[in-house]
């Protein structure tokens, strides 16, 4: 923890009473800084002759160090903190997205078009033409986001209620980067079947279904039952979002070290959802050497504790990771915080590339082996080479819902992450740009319209 | 049908080339009134030297009268039809409403407060005070609208699909009338236990439960067993909604009339979910003689085919919906179109009240009675005395969700309706208005302080 940099997730804003005398302001920042806060805004909220009321918005980079900043100012004379806010709990509070209506209700007739009796007429032609659900209703634009609460963030079982935070977090990036509407389906079960009855009896109003933050191996039924008995896209972003991302910036990331998918030997460590969905996408690509670990070393064929889904890439070798990685060519990393040491890495292959994604702490720091390996990335925003699902999902059911794809479908998957690595030009690409910034607005369109052309050439779209 | 008046839900716009010369407008405008249609906007498009483009809009009285009118203005020589929209069904086009994002996102800063890391947090704060939930997300103001299609509006069983244009457009008018946020939940299964536990699966996002257009009688069992199992507000609207504002519509009319309310004799036709609730609240308001009636008679003791909720209501009357109404002082109607006949009625009591609130087509229409009652309601915008549950569920919610309350209780409905009859001042109250109007602002604040006093008085207040 105490390498991380100060970020916005630990965000605070300090509300002070500054008597009026020169440097008074200056001995406030320096406090800060020496505390290793990180500057946002400075606010001058009012002024008197005597003294000035100031706002001042600092990262810190944990709970811990937000308090340590906290004292250091407190600290000082002449220095009334007159409140402390959490910035991170204030901008949550009352929930982060809304249901707004498109239409204005302000009149007799509104009300007659808008709801009864007009829109019985409506109801009409739906059950007369069940087709007419995606003209005249929200379905064609909608995405269920469903989750059990199993396995949130990196943070484990927290329940259903614990999720809603993350679940509202993508509707926003459903709106924000592809103008979907999303909205959080969060459930009171972790029954497999349970879950599979309860999105299939909602599957009405949505034209797909976002499955996130439920835990492996319960994932890979429901996704696989989901898909077979509802004719909408259904997409686990935990396991698909991340694979295409990872073979986005694989593919670009291999053209740096002039190294080819078939021959490189790629070391997976994490077998759950993430893990899983990243090896059978490398494999669709081409991959041929893929080992996978999990927390007890590789999935070996010696081993009798494999899941259906770890067997399908149980491998003759056996050992731990740090054997594993013995002159390994990549290492993907969807596990948990510090468990790559620099000797591992140094262990590897000439030109090695480590995607350390863990979150929000990786598997190792980057700054641990800069100079050791030919490329590094990880799932933060504060370092080159981001990771980030978002690059994937938003352009992935835009082109889904487009062309209202009755699945989804591997060749999607390469397609989009073809499209992905796609957009850093030849010119731009190098070892601290592999990948598109998640803020790059080409992304989400490009990414649809690959979806959206393998859909046609599938022959699953159906407008 | 032939009686009804003209109005929005059959709304079409015309697009026409008219010739520039005098009266040739005037030959369109003369055309539609002789078929009978009412105008609404009439724009000017585009104009040259020869012609003029125009976009007419017309309220049609059913759709076979919206093609008479098309054929009486293309039948109209020198006149040009260019295009003919209906524009209830423009409206609903895409759907009524939207997912939008309460915080921008324009930044890796605001990603990482709003997402991850940041999220994470605010996960954990929940994981650790489940009730933060309320604070943390939108749960505490919004209500999911819960249907299985089985009841849409008075036109039958149409299933989830084609239920859901009246979600959305009750979604709107949460939203419009008391700032609720509110999704609809269409179910693809129209079994009373797999509703129930949907229900139940779904409620962690959701601060309440609108239930709407569930048949009779699962919807008692449905609405009785959630009310039992889940800690937030259950409400069905085709119910409650309707049982509040009849309650109310009637507090009113019987001063009018000056009848007491223990000693009127009170007839309900239809004993479906709404006639059953208005039985219910009636009672609970100190109505003595209510005697209800289905397709089959009054309900009666003699009878065997009467279900549970049926029996509550049974008396040793029997006979048809007409003898029920001798001597009777009020009608209540919420059955179909054209069952109350002006013989039945003129047998009533002197200074009979009638509501006929079948939808959209009322059980008499007015015309035919006007001179025999003392007062006369329907659920129609375009007819004076509308009952129509807007005016109850926006501001029921507000309250209920403003003071958390566990559930909602018939003391809550009672004064909800009290609080709806009071804003119709003792000066401005007369025959024509015994109700006050959906778009009179103080409705929902009235009601919603009423339903929050009643749980503060009841002790079911949680906030």
């Amino acid at each position: 923890m105490t390498n991380l940099t100060p970020n916005s997730s630990f965000s605070l804003t300090l509300r002070l009473q500054i008597p009026n005398r020169v440097g008074m302001l200056a001995e406030v920042t320096k406090a800060i800084a020496t505390s290793g806060g990180n500057f946002g805004q400075i606010d001058l909220v009012e002024q008197t002759r005597a003294t000035s009321i100031r706002e001042i918005s600092v990262d810190a980079a944990s709970t811990e160090h937000a308090e340590t900043i906290v004292q250091a100012v407190k600290a000082l004379p002449d220095i009334q903190v007159l409140d402390v806010y959490d910035r991170t709990f204030n901008l949550h509070r009352g929930g982060k997205i809304s249901v707004t209506s498109r239409i204005a209700l302000k009149s007799v007739s509104d009300l007659a078009m808008a709801y009864t009796p007009g829109v019985g007429r409506i109801c009409n032609a739906i059950a007369e033409n069940p087709e007419e659900v995606y003209n005249l209703t929200i379905k064609k634009n909608t995405v269920a986001i469903v989750t059990d609460g199993s396995a949130v963030l990196g943070l484990g079982n927290l329940g259903p209620e614990a999720a809603l935070p993350v679940m509202e977090g993508k509707a926003m990036l459903f709106k924000e980067f592809a103008g979907i509407d999303a909205f959080p389906i969060c459930l009171a079960t972790q029954d497999t079947d349970k879950i599979i009855e309860a999105v299939k009896n909602i599957a009405p109003v949505f034209g797909g279904v976002n499955l996130e933050d439920i835990a492996a191996p319960r994932c890979f039924e429901i996704e696989a039952k989901l898909r077979q008995q509802l004719d909408i896209p259904i997409f686990h972003d935990d396991q698909h979002g991340t694979a295409i991302v990872t073979l986005a910036a694989l593919f670009n990331a291999l053209k740096l070290v002039n190294k080819s998918m078939t021959d490189i030997h790629i070391v997976i460590n994490g077998a759950g959802a993430a893990g899983i969905a990243i090896a059978r996408l490398l494999r669709k690509a081409g991959a041929e050497k893929i080992w996978l670990c999990d927390s007890k070393g590789i999935l070996s064929t010696s081993r009798t504790d494999l899941t259906a889904e770890k067997s399908e890439f149980a491998v003759k070798a056996q050992g731990t990771l740090a054997g594993a990685l013995q002159a390994a060519d990549v290492f993907i990393g969807v596990s948990a915080p510090g468990v790559l040491t620099p000797e591992m890495v140094r262990s590897m292959a000439k030109d090695a590339i480590v995607f350390a994604m863990a979150n929000p702490i990786p598997e190792i720091q980057p700054e641990l082996i800069k100079d050791e390996v030919a490329i590094i990335a990880t799932g933060r925003s504060d370092y080159p080479n981001q990771i980030n699902n978002v690059l994937a999902f938003p352009g992935v059911f835009r082109g889904a819902l487009d062309c209202r794809a009755a699945t989804i479908t591997t060749t999607m998957y390469l397609e989009a992450a073809t499209a992905i690595a796609s957009l850093v030009k030849p010119s731009d690409l190098n070892k601290e740009h592999i990948i598109p910034s998640v803020f790059d607005e080409r992304v989400a369109t490009a990414v649809a319209g690959a979806v959206q052309h393998a859909a046609r050439q599938e022959g699953i779209a159906r407008s």
